[in-house]
């Protein structure tokens, strides 16, 4: 399970790619594994996968694995960190043991730090994450969440904020925060981070375009300390 | 700024690498100094700090820079997460424009991506992080942070949990999280990730053994999903 970072191959670390060096089958989600393709060897083969079907996924790597063959499994970012490493972990254990290949977990940059690192050091405070995203997590324990970070007085990143199908979840979530933090506190949009379509924007809580926001968004709201400091 | 991650350079991105390839002076704390040491070359040239003195390393190297050297300021981990990238900046606005360096940030592996990739997916809920250093932030706004994370049922990542001198906030916090989270609560007590004496231990809530915690160990207690699964 290789964490492949945000984007641009310069971020995957030596370990990553030594990994993917020795794996035969490459298998992700395609847009990572194009961000890929300038180090694949023509004896590697790619397995292409859909964006809403980690599962197949997952199990098409297990099942690949305990025949024998080296797979990749390709979790953009940290695959630790809202990544693949959780689910396979999960249907893993739901086989029998002789039927459960072994397997490593590779770290890599996940979108946040590279963001921050581009933007200055938004989280050099405390911090935290919340996924939005209430497919798996019931949407009163993403409120709960949302208010221990806002009594916590944490920055927060806030991930999978906004589908087609979820369009309400990231205004809902705005407003609560609103209501502990000043209007004017710095929210970054950061889109496609290290990637050709890369955007960074700063904005406040009272005005985030939530039209611009989409699933490959990730924000950062500040706290109480956030200092919003131009042209460093 | 240049996050050298955990420790073991094959952790290092290839942006990291040829950001300190480029650097003629290499400025950090001797021992994450010495963990580069296999990648120097004999014309750079190794500035090495003490512990605490932080800000004598981030003032030297913004010195220096200005006079025109490349110079690598060196942070373990990501510099962005409890690292040197906030300082470098704070440091920065203190001065005249004009002696203002140019600089850029190169993002690492935290030590707690790569404990995470060690020990199975413990973040693959929302987290958050907290330094239970109250050297910079007054100890309330510190109970404030783990009471908000105690509510918003957040795995958390313990940075700086104890030193000599801050001997009784480690046990304070934790007895704070027991009255919010079972006593089985599992708890990760890692020291010297990647590094030559790593050492990752499992305890649960109730029984953390706080003599062995010191400034190098960090700790992630589970939420009321984090469950601990033997032998994967």
């Amino acid at each position: 399970v290789i964490g492949s970072g945000p984007g641009d191959i310069s971020f995957l670390t030596a370990d990553a790619r030594a990994a993917l060096s020795k794996s035969i089958i490459w298998l992700g989600y395609s847009p990572y594994l194009d961000l890929l393709e300038p180090i694949r060897r023509s004896d590697q083969v790619r397995i292409e996968g859909k964006l809403t079907k980690e599962k197949d996924r997952c199990i098409q790597a297990l099942d690949l694995a305990i025949q024998g063959a080296k797979v990749a499994l390709i979790s953009s970012g940290d695959a630790g960190i809202y990544g693949m490493a959780g689910l396979v972990l999960e249907y893993l254990l739901e086989r029998r043991s002789e039927d459960r290949p072994s397997f490593q977990i590779h770290p890599g940059i996940s979108c946040i730090n590279q963001l921050s690192a581009r933007i200055g050091a938004p989280l050099m405070n405390d911090f935290c994450t919340i996924s939005l995203s209430d497919k798996l997590t019931p949407w009163e324990k993403i409120l709960q969440r949302l208010e221990g970070a806002a009594i916590g007085d944490f920055v927060i990143a806030i991930y999978n904020p906004r589908s087609l199908e979820r369009d309400w979840q990231l205004e809902c979530a705005l407003n609560l925060l609103k209501k502990h933090r000043p209007s004017s506190t710095p929210v970054i949009l950061a889109r496609q981070i290290s990637r050709k379509d890369e955007s960074i924007k700063l904005f406040s809580l009272d005005n985030v375009p939530l039209g611009e926001v989409d699933m490959l968004t990730v924000l950062i709201v500040g706290n109480h300390s956030t200092k919003n400091v131009e042209g460093y």
